[in-house]
């Protein structure tokens, strides 16, 4: 997929100029220059050959066929150029032109015009205003960096085309290498999710770096990464988060960042590896490029210095991975040759005055023990230490082994030679411990990803048109909320337990209702108008006996008339005191670019003061409903604290993977609360006691 | 303070050896080589010179006096020639010996008598087993380094000498500078502490690091680093676990507060800025060392391109800081002379074309904002760009504020030459612009720390008296914890506020007291054998009535004997039932290093499952109690949530303010709970419900 783009036979350069200062030339020098083998097609109005190419006024006076068209003539010829592109047959388009979206007004315009143009050809698109792409397997540069990334296998996509020369700048210094490096401009057409979907399996990629500033396309984001992520690893930098941050990237590209809740379970249900800094983003790269994955989380540490043994020791622990113990066998291997005063537990301490080979003594006897996954390697400059040896050595130890090996030589000047030795070598080194440790870590956890079962999802039995037939009715009236007799409805056609409950309009019908469901009984105002019942009183609980349901009704009638005299009142409902039990709220935001986000906590103040809630996108796996109820701090209280039972944490579950039924059934519910649940003892289920729902 | 050690007039050398292998030939040459300007002694039995100088068999035979010996000679006569640095009137050792503490068994008495004979000197050392010592200010290298650190105003610690290696080693490349460099070793005599008060007010030094792994004295520590903080910041890096964490802890209390809270809540109350991670020491040692103190949160940020804007505005909103809001007058300057596609708000986007002038422009007009206290410049390379010569203008630009400016040159090999000019502009630069943020937002948690007015103490009139001996009468029964009676008792003599409580012997005297209380009335077994009184069925609440009363005795009477018969049975305590509240928890733990450490939360499940509880080490200041209560993540609902008024928070404070000169008081008492404390409305007082109280 995107073959055209990445690995075409033969590309066009629009506004390859004859002069070597406009950005056309550079473009079109980068790709001879670069060491592309296809063939080259200059195109410009006057030119008859630029750098050495018969160059040819339009795509459509170039007797072979082309695949890729590189754009770089000012932005109001676009349009017309890309039309002769899809005339001639072009499948893949490169606009490295700016002056569309992002400087708003007629730029939009002509972005949607160009847009038109592409999908009527069924072509691909990247940019426009992008900075071009670059793929070190065909060895094509089609941008205007000033030089060509070294090959390797990091894929690269950004939508900041400053982050994209920023990142090549640096590259070049620590001697990391790309496979694909591309900066997506205003994805018109190509974004994020195609780019994800063509370097799915991509043998040539073993990680992707992704710079995210906003992602339009929600669920097909989450469904590309998900598959992606299951093959190879995905780590993600999203900016653009916080209230300012994302009023700069409003100003930057024109696009509306989603809310941080959203990606955050966007990101941990796809599996992307979410980056806090630019410098965890390399930190993680290199360790998935240069190392086979981890398999566990023990990890064994080689030091020749106690004090940076610490610092990692700490670090593993606070981490997730563990400090691995060693066989016996391990142990008496250090022992037979490192001198006595060495630490043959982990971490292996092989001294201040060791020479290489203790290194390597102490590596390979690591290495070989069936209770280490990892390996990290810490060195610091000693008298009589030999970086480069060491680092040469480490190299040489590691190559066969399938487990990954990290390092962290600390230092500077003396270790120059060193540092440059282990990059050579494809060994991740970190200035300091705790870097290489993180970047371990990880590794583990993208290693539990991969190994996560196939997720399963629950389909109900429901009546989806009677929801439908509801909605209709609530709209057609005027309205966007739901009653609360209409949210019942809606709970029930979805399968979900709720009191029983019936509408009364005389004192003496309430009281047949409330003999009919046994007392006690609740009692509550039922009016379009009148949202917060409580407030005016029109709620009344624990009514024992007829008289006092005939009282209620008669007060709560007369309360709802004097304090809103304008409400509509359908009548009072009578419903079954449900018994205590833990609260749960189950709420529904929509977010713009992912949809349903589902929200779960305990109720009262769990939820409003301690903010003690958590999030996931629908649809909901039974998996990820599991976890979702796990991580809310106050679990421990459903599963029963000081002798209490457990709660019916299956029916909560339930209720949550229905609800995440109904609100992808139902686009136009912009929010819902169940607030309360009522969850009584295992095995004993769960009641929706009240509900609301707001449609767009 | 240490000007022996630090600044001597003179200095020997023991084990100063003419042959060019052995440590204190290189130490002496490292002496000689880096220019130190005061008269030079080498001790060595049987050499008459070496490397140019007189060499003496003893200190003893030196004829002018010395202020500093350096030791470098076996192990097992340093003991001897450290006596004789005594009889010479040497005031300052630094022993690079090993082969003390560190080895065990022989060296731990070999260490015990080294410091014995210094004590009775009144001699002061460093080490021993320490890598030595280096000061630029009087070019004093006392180490076998090989090589002398830059001069600069960082002053260092480190309690690890591979990790002063590999900093040292690091500090060239980087082009950093120190005031003064310290290997502690074993820390015999000379510790943290002593450093610390030997550093502050140091002319020499803006910014002092530590590399700790354990503090002995801990409540040293903090008076010393509370003072030093108020003047020169002190950041830490603390590695390694405590011996707390594998203390017995059978309270609530002590199993809450895992073995790094007494760091944290120490490093906190002392001012002390807690670096996670040795990249993070240093990004902020270069703000402190380079840039003058900021004096508010609100920063500007310039950048050529979008996207590390956005990144920088994130960072800069989740740290504490803010971004600065331009004066209209701001705005215009920049309009005035910015291309028009610019940003002229914050951050300041002069656009990848940028020259270096436009990057001047919006730098100078940022400074003068009024509304602006810090400055973040970002740079990526861009076609037009010149690095070295924006970093040269920034540079120059910002020679002359008194505002601190950082940067992020983001990239590398095109950015060498500039990132050298920035750092021997010393300006702070980042590879990335997360880094530059937290750097800017340490330094303003340092600046509101360096603002906060003296700590107010207050001291209550106890009966200190009547609790020793209380304390006298447990330890004399043989008891380590105090019964229910007891503990109230010391809660009373120390103000507290408890439920009207007596003892009764039978039921007719249960029902006077009752009588006299006024119903209801709660009564508890009061035995020292049975701890958890409920779970024997030992505890009836809500007795209103005097057959209540009495039936209530003889149940609890007959089950404390029919489940612990062996039970010593006091008789049975009548008790005010005190009307609800909100409950808090007060807990007091003893941690080896730094005394009484106070636990603060909210009771029952706040503490129990969500372990949101608050610390702080004793003596706690007014100031102090008052940050902890507010920072426990249940703090909304003591202010009262849903129409709920206050709780009373003055009397919370209040009896933490007594649990605190309790246990200053009293350092025999290792462990002690309040549970609950109930806590009515704002100005009706908190009362102990219930008291634990543990001694060692």
């Amino acid at each position: 997929m995107l073959e055209a783009i990445f690995a075409p036979q033969s590309v066009a350069v629009l506004g390859a100029s004859p002069e070597p200062a406009r950005l056309g030339h550079r473009v079109l020098k980068n790709i001879i220059d670069h060491g592309y083998q296809g063939r080259i097609y200059p195109i410009h109005p006057r030119a008859t050959e630029v750098l050495g190419l018969r160059a040819y006024p339009s795509v459509l006076d170039v007797p072979d066929p082309i695949d890729l068209a590189v754009i770089v003539i000012p932005p109001q010829h676009v349009n017309a150029a890309v039309d002769e592109c899809g005339r001639k047959g072009i499948r893949g388009l490169v606009v490295i032109t700016a002056g569309f979206k992002e400087v708003g007004g007629a730029g939009r315009e002509l972005e949607r015009e160009l847009l038109a143009t592409v999908r009527r050809y069924g072509m691909r698109m990247i940019g426009p205003n992008s900075l071009g792409i670059i793929d070190t397997i065909s060895q094509l540069n089609a941008s205007f960096a000033n030089a060509m990334p070294l090959p390797g296998n990091i894929a690269l996509m950004s939508q900041s085309g400053a982050i994209c020369t920023a990142i090549l700048d640096w590259s070049y210094q620590q001697g990391i290498g790309f496979s694909r490096f591309v900066s997506l401009g205003n994805k018109a057409d190509v974004d994020e999710v195609a780019l994800l979907e063509a370097w799915n399996r991509d043998e040539h990629s073993k990680v992707i770096l992704a710079y995210l500033e906003a992602i339009d396309d929600g669920p097909g984001f989450i469904r590309v990464a998900r598959e992606v992520t299951k093959c190879t690893p995905v780590v993600a930098i999203k900016s653009g988060t916080t209230a300012a941050g994302t009023r700069a990237a409003s100003s930057h590209t024109g696009s509306l960042a989603g809310s941080e809740t959203a990606y955050e379970a966007a990101f941990a249900q796809s599996g992307i590896l979410r980056a806090r800094t630019m410098n965890e983003l390399f930190d993680l790269a290199l360790v998935f490029a240069y190392q086979p994955m981890i398999r566990g989380n023990r990890v064994a540490i080689v030091t020749n210095a106690g004090g940076p043994g610490i610092i990692a020791t700490d670090a593993v622990e606070r981490s997730g991975l563990a400090m691995a113990e060693f066989t016996p066998e391990t142990i008496r291997r250090l022992q037979e040759k490192l001198p006595p005063n060495a630490n043959f537990f982990n971490p292996i301490d092989v001294i201040g005055d060791a020479t290489p080979d203790r290194y390597a003594w102490a590596i390979e006897a690591a290495l070989a023990d069936p209770n280490v996954d990892g390996l990290i390697v810490l060195f610091t400059p000693q008298a009589v230490s030999d970086p480069l040896v060491t680092a040469r050595l480490i190299a040489d130890l590691t190559k066969q082994s399938n487990k990954p090996v990290v390092t962290s030589f600390m230092g500077g000047a003396s270790l120059v030679e060193a540092v440059r030795a282990l990059n050579e070598a494809h060994i991740p080194n970190y200035l300091f411990p705790e870097r290489a440790v993180q970047s371990l870590a990880a590794m583990y956890r993208q290693s539990l990803w991969q190994q996560r079962p196939a997720p399963t999802y629950r389909h109900f039995d429901v009546d989806r048109d009677r929801v439908a037939q509801l909605f209709a009715e609530v709209r057609a009236a005027g309205r966007v909320e739901l009653g609360e007799v209409e949210a019942r409805e809606v709970m029930e056609a979805y399968g979900m337990r709720l009191p029983k409950s019936r509408l009364a309009h005389t004192p003496e019908e309430a009281v047949a209702i409330a003999n009919e469901f046994g007392y006690p009984v609740v009692m509550k105002i039922s009016s379009p108008d009148i949202l917060h019942k409580s407030d005016i009183g029109g709620v009344r609980v624990g009514l024992s006996d007829a008289t006092a349901v005939r009282d209620a009704f008669e007060l709560i009638e007369y309360r709802a008339r004097k304090y809103v005299p304008s409400a509509r009142i359908w009548g009072i409902l009578v419903q079954e005191m449900v018994r205590k039990g833990r609260e749960v709220l189950v709420g529904v935001s929509r977010d713009p670019q992912f949809g349903p986000l589902i929200a779960v906590g305990m109720g009262g103040i769990y939820v409003e003061v301690l903010k003690d809630v958590a999030f996931r996108l629908a649809p909901l796996s039974v998996e990820e409903v599991r976890e979702q109820i796990r991580s809310i701090r106050a679990y421990p209280l459903l599963r029963g604290v000081r002798g209490e039972p457990p709660a019916d944490i299956a029916a909560i579950e339930e209720t949550v993977l229905r609800v995440s039924q109904l609100v992808t059934d139902f686009p136009e519910i912009v929010e819902m609360d169940i607030n309360p649940l009522v969850v009584h003892h295992e095995g004993e289920g769960a009641i929706v006691l009240d509900a609301r729902i707001i449609l767009n």
